[in-house]
C-alpha cells in the first residue's frame, strides 16, 4: 500500500480524555476514531491488526475442534427472562423496544441464544462433545467508557459454549480450552497468565482468567513465581503447573488458602485478555435443555463459556510493546510486514529503486507500506516508528550511492546496511 | 469434517412461514435457524456460504481500490438529526435511548457517520479520490419480515462510499463501482444485470440496482433483449452497452422514453443484490464537509454509495440455482469443495479407502465433508443432494470391488466411475 493513497494521517495531538498509552497511540496512527462515547470506528490501519488476532484466533478456535457460527448481535427478551438474566444483568444490557414494542436486547453475551441453539439441533448423547464459537460484535452500556478500546460500549468478542453429557466431561472440554488459550494468545507474541477468578455475571464455580502483564492493567494478580520461570507455556508440562500453582485475581486471593511463602509470590498488575467458565446445568435446567443417555433418560447438558477480548487484545497489545517512539508490534499481528521507506520520491533513482522494490516485496507475499510521500526525512522516520511495523526499509541517496539500503529492526533499534541488489540478503534480515 | 461431528442436521420439514425456496432449503439444510421474527444465526454450514462471499466482495473491493474500515453498528442521532433523516428514515430505523438517555440508533446505513470520519482526515484535493467501505451488520426494522434472510431485519452488507472532488470525477468513480458489481456478482458464479432505478431513502439523481433473474424475484425489470446475448458482462464492450442501453425497474420504466420495439423488449422478475448511487453534495453540505482545491477554495465533496446484500447473496443463489432435490452451489460459493460418502461405515475396507482418501484430499487443500455416519445410503445420496457441493466421492462396495469409486457432478446429475487408486484422475473430474 502506498502511504500517499492510504486512508491514515498520523497526528501529535491527543484528546484531552486519553491517559492509556494505547490509546493515545491508536489516536495518533489513526487506527480508530471515536464516534460517539465509547464507540469508535476501525480505520484501515486498525482494522487490519484486529483482523489478524481474529483469525488467530479462528485458526485455535478450529484447531482444538470448536465449530464457526454467528448469532445475531440483537436477541429477543424471552430467554433472558426464563435464566432470569433480563433483570440480574443490569444496566449495563442495552434495552430497546422494536416498532411492534417486542422487547429486544444487543447481547451482551450468549449463553441463553446459544443453549436455545443447540436444544434444536442436538438431542442425543451421541453427538456430544459439542464446542461452538462465533466472533461477533457485543455491546455493554458502561456507565464510564474509558481507555478506548480498552473499556468502550461496542466490542468485538469471540466467545464459544461446550455442550457435554456429564461434568467430567464438561471439565475435560474446560481443559481443552484452558490449552487452546495458552496457544492462541502465544500465536499472537503473547504471554498470557492464567488466574482462578470469580465467574460473575455468568455464573458456575469454576473460571479463569488470562491477564497479560502490563502496568496499565486494572487488575491485580498473585502468582507463584514459579511461572515467571516457565519459558514455552503451551507446553504439556507448563499446561499442568499452570493448572494447578497458585494463581488468583486478587477479589480471589484468599490469604489462609495460600500456602506460598512471602518471597515466592509475585504481585503484579494484569490486562484480562480471556475468561473461561465452567456453569454446568446453570442454563441448560432453566431452558430445559437436555440429550437422552445411552438409556434414553434425559440429561440436562452441562456447560461451559469462554471469551476472548477481540478488539481489546488490539490495544493490550500496544500497552505490552511499545516505546517512547509508538507502537512495537509483534510480527504475528503486525499490521504490515515491511515499512519501506524512499527518502526523497523527488530523486528519479532513489523512487526506481524503490518502485522495483516494492513490487519485488509484494510479489514475495509481502505485505509493505510503502512511504512515497514528500514528508522530510524526519517526519518520515517518526510516522514509521509510530506505528510500528517490525521491520523498515530505508531508501536514502547516500546509502544508495554505495549500492546499499538500510534495514531497520523497529524492536532492537537496530540499523543494517544491505547491498541494495541481494534480495536474498535483504530477505534474510527481515523480522 | 466429518458428517458426524459436524453441527448439522438435515430436515423434512420446514416452518409454515417458508414460502421461498431458499428459505426452505436454508432451513433444511440447517444454514439458518431463526431467532426470532426476522432475525437468524448462522450455523456452521451457512456461515461458510457467508465468508466465501465476503471474501470475494472484499477481493474484488480491493481490487478496485476501495480501502476497508469498519464502522460500529450502533450510531448517535446527532449527525441524523443535521441531515434530516433522523425523521425522513421511517420506522424502519431501530432508535433506542442508552442508560445515560442518549439517543441512539441500529445503523440501517452509513453516509451520515462516514462522511463524519472522512472530514476528520481529508482535507485537501490531493488527497482525492477516496474509496472507503465496510462489511458490517445492519438492522432495518420491517414491518413484515418474511422470505427467511432475504427479507429480514438483521443483515450483512458490504457499503462503501466514494469521495471526489468534482462531479465529473465522481460520475469516474460512480462508473468504476459499476464496473466492480460486474466483476463480482461474477466473482460468485452469478449473472447480476444492471437496471436504472429509484433511489430512495439514500438521494441522489444516479442509480442502478443489480437483479438475479428469478422467478421469486419481486421487483419487475425490463430490458433490452441484447442484454441476454452479452457473454460475458465484466468485458468492456459489455460494461459499455450494459451503461447505455435501456435497463430500468418497473418504477423507472417510462414508454415514452423507451424507443425500443415490443419485440425488442425483456420483462423478467429479479432480485435486488446490489443498489449504487450518485448524490453529489447531498451528505457533505448538510454535514459541512470540504477540501481545500488549488487555490484554497473550500469544496464540498462529491459522494456515491455502494450497497451488495451480503447475507441476501446466499439466498439469491439458491434461488437461482436449484432442482427438486435440493441446493446447487456454484463452485465458487460453495460450502466445502467435495462431499465424500462411505455407504458403509460398518465395511472395514470401504472405511479405511475412504478415510486414506479424505486424509488425501484434505492434503490436497480440498475442503471436505465427509458423510462417515451410519445413516441409510438413501438418506445420505438424499443429504448431500439436499446440500449441494458441486463434487460428489461415492465410496460403495460393489465399485470398490472393481477398484472404482464414483464421482457425480451435482450439477449436470452424472455418475463417473474412476480407478480408486488414481488421484489424477480423480482430481481431474472435479469440478
Amino acid at each position: 500500500m502506498r502511504k500517499s493513497n492510504y486512508f491514515l494521517k498520523t497526528r501529535k495531538e491527543t484528546p484531552s480524555d486519553a491517559t492509556l498509552i494505547s490509546h493515545k497511540l491508536m489516536i495518533r496512527t489513526s487506527m480508530i476514531k471515536q464516534t460517539t462515547s465509547g464507540i469508535y470506528a476501525w480505520l484501515p490501519l486498525g482494522l487490519k491488526v484486529l483482523k489478524k488476532i481474529e483469525n488467530i484466533i479462528r485458526d485455535v478456535q478450529n484447531l482444538f475442534g470448536c465449530q464457526e457460527i454467528l448469532m445475531p448481535t440483537i436477541q429477543q427478551s424471552d430467554l433472558w427472562k426464563k435464566t432470569g438474566r433480563y433483570n440480574d444483568y443490569g444496566p449495563e444490557m442495552l434495552k430497546f423496544l422494536d416498532r411492534n414494542k417486542k422487547e429486544l436486547l444487543y447481547g451482551p453475551t450468549n449463553e441463553e441464544l446459544i443453549t436455545n441453539i443447540f436444544k434444536d439441533y442436538v438431542n442425543s448423547y451421541k453427538d456430544l462433545p459439542k464446542n461452538l464459537y462465533q466472533i461477533q460484535w457485543k455491546f455493554r452500556d458502561e456507565i464510564r467508557p474509558r481507555f478506548g478500546i480498552m473499556r468502550c460500549r461496542e466490542f468485538l468478542m469471540k466467545d464459544n459454549y461446550s455442550f457435554d453429557l456429564t461434568a467430567d466431561a464438561a471439565k475435560k472440554s474446560y481443559d481443552n480450552m484452558f490449552k487452546c488459550y495458552l496457544k492462541t494468545f502465544q500465536s499472537m507474541g503473547l504471554r498470557a497468565i492464567p488466574v482462578k477468578a470469580d465467574s460473575g455475571a455468568i455464573g458456575g464455580d469454576m473460571s479463569h482468567e488470562f491477564h497479560i502483564i502490563s502496568e496499565s492493567g486494572d487488575t491485580k494478580i498473585i502468582y507463584d513465581k514459579k511461572i515467571d520461570t516457565l519459558k514455552d507455556l503451551t507446553s504439556e508440562s507448563s499446561y499442568k503447573i499452570l493448572r494447578n500453582i497458585h494463581s488468583v485475581t486478587e477479589e480471589k486471593y484468599d490469604e489462609s488458602d495460600c500456602s506460598l511463602k512471602k518471597k515466592d509470590i509475585v504481585i503484579k498488575k494484569g490486562i484480562e485478555v480471556g475468561h473461561i467458565f465452567f456453569f454446568g446445568t446453570k442454563y441448560s435446567s432453566s431452558l430445559n435443555t437436555y440429550v437422552l443417555d445411552k438409556n434414553g433418560k434425559k440429561i440436562n447438558v452441562e456447560m461451559g463459556s469462554y471469551g476472548i477480548g477481540v478488539s481489546r487484545l488490539v490495544a493490550a497489545i500496544i500497552e505490552s510493546s511499545h516505546d517512547k517512539d509508538g507502537i512495537i508490534w509483534p510480527k504475528e499481528v503486525s499490521p504490515f510486514d515491511i515499512g519501506l521507506i524512499n527518502l526523497n520520491p523527488k530523486d528519479k533513482k532513489l523512487t526506481k529503486i524503490s518502485d522495483n522494490l516494492y513490487l519485488t516485496l509484494k510479489k514475495n507475499n509481502k505485505d509493505v507500506l510503502y512511504d512515497d510521500t514528500f514528508e522530510s526525512p524526519g517526519n518520515k522516520f517518526a510516522d514509521m516508528d509510530l506505528i510500528g511495523i517490525p521491520n523498515q526499509i530505508i531508501i536514502g541517496k547516500k546509502n544508495v550511492e554505495n549500492n546499499n539500503l538500510e534495514i531497520k529492526n523497529r524492536k532492537k533499534n537496530k540499523l543494517t546496511k544491505v547491498n541494495l541488489k541481494n534480495i536474498n540478503q535483504i530477505f534474510k534480515q527481515l523480522n
